[in-house]
């Protein structure tokens, strides 16, 4: 239901409308490799159609991503998920190719279950971002799921709206969505490439 | 799509997870009457189902509206859309039965094509929102078009969201949405009855 209090059924209702079989999706923040999964299933045929990068800076977070894409993906699928323990500001250094990319995913914060002292931080995530709106192709899209409640948290939303703000309307259809009466409550961007 | 840059596509498809046939639903702004006779379509079936009550201040609306309705829907159907030409704030005088509803719409502004100086107004527009929270049924959504480029309109698009901001968490999921690269674009707000 699309008002669920959880941002999860609608954001994934929204790659659904965007992803096919076939794409190259990135995983910008894998942490514990749900939403890796979840993209990897959407875009990932059975004969070696569309591939999915994920990164992470924590070795924690690329191994339970790991074992899980391990369970949920067939041998033939999971060929095509690469992980990559790395920082996501440097998508740009991984993925060269421009304008190819559907959906580049961002689920901001820290990892679930994790160490709570280590967040993704404003001024990586700016720079990954800018990366990702030029690896994303026409049609596709970057969604970012931001949290607010942790320290440093609101610094990095207002980061991020910031950025999107800032992206020109004729290239750029720049969404925002929150919840008035939660305000602690995750708040939801997806930036569509014209 | 999700992201086209008009609401239009977007509420419809909101409308249509909620409403079903057999369903009352209120058009508290009719307009020139697209969105009741679109509502009209969903709620009204061929055997005497649904009900659909219809407002407006101007005369001039509620005659677009009567003669949009002629031509979209059936006899059978035309027969239970009741117009309404009186403030939207009077909701509960014509509507009693709380709890009822599936849909309570509003597209606030002015009449498109209309006299510009004829606008809805904060203090009726949050008036008919209190009716309308309490006409409407569990699982049942208030939706908000707000308008904020005229003269008065970002008082209004301001008092409406204060008002979603203040609705009790346990009762409501009060949801906003908006374009953020686009500062005068309409803002969208969907209150859930839980």
């Amino acid at each position: 239901m699309l008002f669920a209090p959880t941002f999860y059924i609608l954001i994934q209702m929204i790659w659904r409308q965007v992803i096919s079989v076939g794409d190259t999706v990135v995983d910008a923040t894998c942490g514990n490799g749900h939403d890796t999964a979840i993209l990897a299933k959407l875009a990932l045929g059975e004969n070696n159609e569309g591939v999915v990068h994920g990164f992470d800076l924590q070795s924690s977070a690329i191994e339970k991503t790991s074992s899980l894409l391990d369970k949920e993906l067939s041998t033939n699928q999971r060929k095509r998920v690469y992980l990559h323990h790395t920082c996501h500001s440097k998508l740009g250094q991984v993925i060269k190719e421009k304008n190819f990319v559907s959906v580049v995913a961002f689920n901001l914060g820290y990892l679930p279950g994790g160490e709570k002292g280590i967040t993704t931080a404003s001024n990586t995530t700016v720079e990954a971002l800018m990366c990702a709106t030029s690896l994303v192709k026409h049609g596709g899209i970057i969604t970012l799921v931001s949290y607010i409640g942790h320290p440093g948290g609101r610094d990095e939303y207002e980061a991020v709206r910031d950025f999107a703000t800032r992206l020109a309307s004729d290239k750029w259809i720049c969404s925002h969505w929150e919840l008035l009466n939660r305000p602690l409550c995750p708040r939801l961007l997806v930036l569509l490439k014209k």
